[in-house]
């Protein structure tokens, strides 16, 4: 039996997979600040565990993601659940008796995108368009972590001189057009959220449905970058945004179109052949983080 | 002994090394299509041969890089050399007698760069600022193709929807900033070389001046990109534009500066740290060819 558990800034997700099929799921707002984080992971974890019929005891293996750095165990900038610093594997070890294996939730995500789909593909990257935006990365059937740990940071990648200010006041940032803080931003409107932005779209207000293309043109750029560097075979959509589902994907392969229509390299690479959108009622980071965890297990002791 | 070979599109470099040192370096123009690629490939293989007192039946291993694709020895679109389709590892095998590992060129390059300092990095990217804008990419010690082979197609990704356009009208890829064609195709002068525009840059033209700037703007973003997506531990400079070395380097300093300034988060990444530029004499790709050899060598019969 082996747990996966999703820390989201907004929450925490449990599943309890045994045999390779998830036998209890359960949510629950996560908490902030470091106790209280802790806290509500225990609560779901247990609430899950009662699902199944099974305790903590039964649990060969404890994956975790979460939104911030993740180095040793030690979390450091999971700003959105008010953590600055949290030795997070040594606490819940030393409450839970068990260590976890902790990793950043979007290369969690990306480990359970890659086994969602088989585990087939030699490469894979799993592109979260959620309060930012970055990339797991899932090369040779591994999760490319960096030398620093920083992979798959492409919210920061550049993409027009003269584009919209990012927090730091960049211009362009991929993160600006393609995540929910981004969209926010740019529409100005005080305690607005993204699902504002597109409503307004839909009314046909000019200042969203700019918001609105570039959320296609962020997307497709970030599609773009990730193949053209890596040359990975999918990239795979998720996060909030892409609960926008097919018009999302619609508006991304039209960015992507034109560029076809001019370019025979770009075309050659079938860009658009290769994105994958996740039904966003999977729990794809908390599966991850069940194999991440079972993965730790295996290898410390093969 | 073990020979690398690096077919560049004006000359074929040969280098002959024996217990890790080099004991030979003959250069030659190359061949343009595909007989005549393969006996200047030969003339100048047995000429650096000759160098070292040495011949083909002593070799244990050869390498090749070449610029264009490669798969299986089989090389396509080599324009710069006249090849459009050309089973080259075949072919040299039935007149050399042994079969080269052949790989594209800034791929070989890349090993190279990576032997050159020591082995001893995780990760690398080589970016070749040559007649067009690509890397080659080191991650855990070994190349990263692409799903396709296709990785490292960095020249391909744009950073500004109003810059100037590439050979198939896309605007601001980061070839057209950063390779000798895209420079030559923005200065618009018939005939003109790189060395022409950086002349002009010099005596104060603006339009040049103008594409200079371009050219520590595209290798800044560039190596923005790579490591944002790949947090290589180094991004080594080479290929032709490379040869400005301190001038290059200090201008893509500047842009880099421009951004920390405003970004805690780029500068904790420490871009500029990561830079290296190799000396344009290093004939890094002939020797990166040899590690190749060397590797597919040891690994077919390991």
């Amino acid at each position: 039996m082996r747990l996966g558990v999703d820390i989201g800034g907004t929450k925490t997700d449990v599943v309890v997979v045994d045999g390779g099929e998830v036998v209890a799921r359960h949510r629950a707002p996560s908490g902030f600040g470091p106790d209280e984080v802790v806290a509500a992971a225990t609560e779901t974890v247990e609430a899950a565990l009662g699902q199944a019929g099974a305790a903590l005891g039964d649990v060969e293996s404890i994956g975790i993601g979460v939104p911030g750095g993740v180095a040793h165990g030690v979390v450091t900038f999971a700003l959105n659940l008010g953590i600055e610093k949290l030795d997070l594997a040594g606490t819940l070890e030393r409450a839970w008796g068990q260590r976890p294996a902790i990793d950043n939730d979007v290369n969690v995500a990306a480990l359970g995108a890659w086994a969602l789909r088989g585990r087939g593909e030699n490469s894979l990257a799993y592109l979260n368009l959620g309060t930012g935006l970055a990339a797991g990365i899932i090369l040779d059937g591994k999760l490319w972590r960096g030398a620093r740990g920083t992979a798959g940071e492409v919210g920061h990648i550049s993409v027009d001189p003269a584009g919209p200010l990012d927090a730091d006041g960049l211009p362009g940032a991929l993160e600006t057009y393609a995540s929910g803080s981004g969209l926010v931003r740019q529409w100005g409107v005080g305690g607005a959220v993204a699902r504002d932005v597109f409503e307004a779209a839909v009314r046909g207000e000019p200042g969203a449905v700019a918001i609105r293309d570039g959320l296609y043109f962020g997307t497709a750029s970030a599609v773009r970058a990730l193949v053209l560097m890596l040359d990975v075979e999918t990239v795979v959509l998720g996060g909030g945004l892409s609960a926008q589902g097919d018009i999302l994907t619609a508006g991304v392969l039209g960015v992507l179109a034109e560029w076809e229509a001019r370019s025979d390299f770009l075309r050659s690479l079938e860009l658009g052949e290769r994105i994958a959108v996740l039904d966003v009622d999977i729990p794809v980071a908390a599966l991850g983080a069940a194999d991440l965890g079972a993965a730790e297990v295996s290898g410390a002791r093969g």
